[in-house]
């Protein structure tokens, strides 16, 4: 199912190919967010164009709404949702997270309160309120965001659950644990979370009628835990990587700060399975996409290009950090495309003055039309990245996209 | 610039040609919304798509955000939004009724408190509240919505700003009053209505460089007002009728009903010249196209096509009074298109239950899908009722178009 064709000498990072029962995904690859069964502003015909690959949905939101037993009887998530090609769907797990210790805590699942992170400004702490979550040995049972209905996701449930959806690749029910836990409860959580790991491959692997399902041929992957002490990552490496999943998540807490989730993969990535693909839930930034190549991550999720478009700050080639924000009254009449190196649909027919006007004035069209170059954005740099692996000239380009965040 | 294909001989129903700088509008023809510069959720590439042939923009939104001289300097309206096909701007006319006495009447232009209407539910009369316009002999004054700065709308001043956005049909500033104004007010507004269009006429002919505008062979509409006032309709359809326009609207108010609106029509249009494009300014509702197409309207815009759809209400041949409300449970599991019979991007790829799914969640992407389906079924009707008109068959479209409303 994954195949590595080049290993980069001086580095973790690889060039694979991820085959699915919905088409080959070329790693190292972006994975677009598609939380509720569409990336937002984007239909499936758009995301293809865009060269997107693969995207991810949510398994607890679409248990919510729709509903798993309302998208398998109309065929799955791809029949339903229009997107044929590969798919991923997580575990509930960052909501179990982030309903009860984040909501408590107050901060979020990556990399939350960066105190060195001088590229994009992090939420803020929020003031700790209630858990909606009761964890137990047995899974989490947690309220409903949308009408105060209770729910409880088990590992098997979750197996269930994510049968019924039908995406290709799939993740086992973990515990993300927040940056502000100890290490006591750290440690606590990880060991349930390697207890559940195996109650989920085992509800893998049992035998159900493959004819009531809509993807009989769906990939499972562990989540190695361990929150930001090296000791733990690498007791979970070692026991989630020895369980025969088919491919491995490194789940957060990825610590407070980006270089902490950059020591998190140096601790842990060494220790998994070289042959197996390796997904990291949920970064940060653009920034960070070099970083993680490097350090061995196939895949990844990343909400922010999406996020970001949306409220006005696109992606430049030539620009410091790599980003413009629209907003700024510098491009009230500038005629240029976004990034004048850019082959997106926005890029090829709109200028920064005409986008800029619509994202100040709110218009619906604007939200689709930044996401669109952002995602393609993304999407290009890593087939740049991916080329540069197979190349042997990862360096270069890295260096390459410094210098021109520098001239800018 | 407009010619006359077909007459229908048993009413003032025509098919024609109407030539613009941009491109041929055939007519009778749907004028899609596009008030700050883009249909909402819909980009130029997918209206094209869709069949759209014209659209409106708004010259007092455009005024205020991003203002004309920018769009000049950017090289026109078409230039900076990206549509390059047939483009009207309407003069504001509706913005000083809407934010005058609308306001302070709690009521909408068209046939605002149609108390006959079985169809759509048209909104209340809201509380009244104080007027944001002062009017003059000279012009209307009044305060901007966005940041309550102070402007000022002449009639000339209004065709120097719709040359600024070069739009290729433009309308004289006009009084639109209000269905609560009584006979006195209407007739007044009338008066000052016609010699601010007579100002417009001469400010339109006056020579400017021709170099400085994005668009020299601008055509000007007039205005026939007079509210539902049969005397004050023919003597305001002589007045504008007589002033060698390049075309002829019919503005607001237009009643406090629907069959009221049909009978503006009926005073006004018999008297208008036969020769001149006939528009009618912002109608309601899909039931009401055969209607008014029937008393000589050659373009007519409306903004409930796009707005219902984002609402969730879909136009369906089959259907009772042609629309489903996707919200309904029934549509629950339905994997169904919208209406089978259509052939939009949006029913070639998705079932109404996952648009269903889509829009109780409030994703982006349904507010674009659900416009394009709206849109796409407007254009195919009107393409269906241009080709009765000239096959003499107008009465047996809508006995088909009756009858499978009922059927539903």
């Amino acid at each position: 199912m994954f195949k590595i064709a080049h290993q980069d000498p001086t580095s973790l990072a690889r060039a694979g190919r991820l085959v699915t029962p919905h088409g080959t995904i070329e790693t190292p690859a972006f994975v677009a967010v598609a939380t509720r069964g569409t990336v937002k502003g984007v239909e499936p015909w758009s995301l293809e164009e865009v060269g997107v690959e693969v995207v991810i949905a949510n398994s607890y939101h679409l248990h919510l709404r729709p509903g798993e037993e309302t998208i398998a009887r109309l065929g799955g998530l791809h029949r339903f949702s229009g997107w044929n090609r590969p798919m991923m769907t997580d575990s509930g797990g960052f909501q179990v997270f982030s309903l009860g210790a984040g909501k408590e805590h107050g901060v979020g699942k990556v990399a939350s309160i960066f105190p060195d992170d001088d590229v994009e400004p992090r939420p803020k702490p929020r003031p700790s309120v209630k858990s909606l979550v009761r964890l137990s040995e047995e899974g989490a049972r947690f309220r409903s965001t949308v009408d105060g209905s209770e729910h409880f996701f088990s590992p098997e449930g979750v197996i269930a659950l994510q049968r019924q959806l039908g995406a290709d690749l799939i993740f086992v029910l973990d515990e993300c644990t927040s940056p502000l836990h100890d290490r006591s409860y750290t440690a606590a959580a990880m060991e349930r979370t390697h207890r559940w790991a195996e109650r989920a491959r085992r509800a893998f692997d049992t035998q159900v009628e493959e004819a009531s399902l809509p993807n009989p041929s769906q990939a499972l992957y562990g989540i190695v835990q361990g929150g930001a002490y090296p000791d733990l990552r690498r007791a979970s490496a070692r026991v989630i990587g020895g369980m025969e999943f088919d491919g491995l998540a490194i789940g957060g807490s990825l610590g407070r700060s980006r270089q902490e989730m950059f020591q998190v993969l140096d601790w842990t990535v060494p220790l998994l399975p070289e042959h197996l693909p390796r997904h990291l839930l949920g970064i940060g930034q653009i920034a960070d996409l070099f970083a993680v190549v490097r350090r061995g991550v196939d895949t990844f999720d990343c909400a922010a290009p999406t996020r970001i478009a949306r409220n006005g700050t696109l992606f430049v080639r030539e620009a410091a950090a790599h980003r413009i924000n629209l907003r700024n009254a510098a491009f009230r009449e500038d005629p240029q495309p976004i990034d004048p190196s850019c082959d997106c649909f926005t890029c090829r027919h709109h200028s920064r003055a005409y986008l800029r006007h619509l994202c100040l004035v709110g218009e619906l069209s604007f939200y689709r039309l930044a996401t669109l170059h952002n995602l393609r954005f993304v999407v290009r740099l890593m087939q740049e990245i991916r080329q540069a692996v197979v190349a042997g000239r990862l360096d270069d380009l890295e260096r390459e996209w410094l210098a021109a965040s520098q001239a800018a």
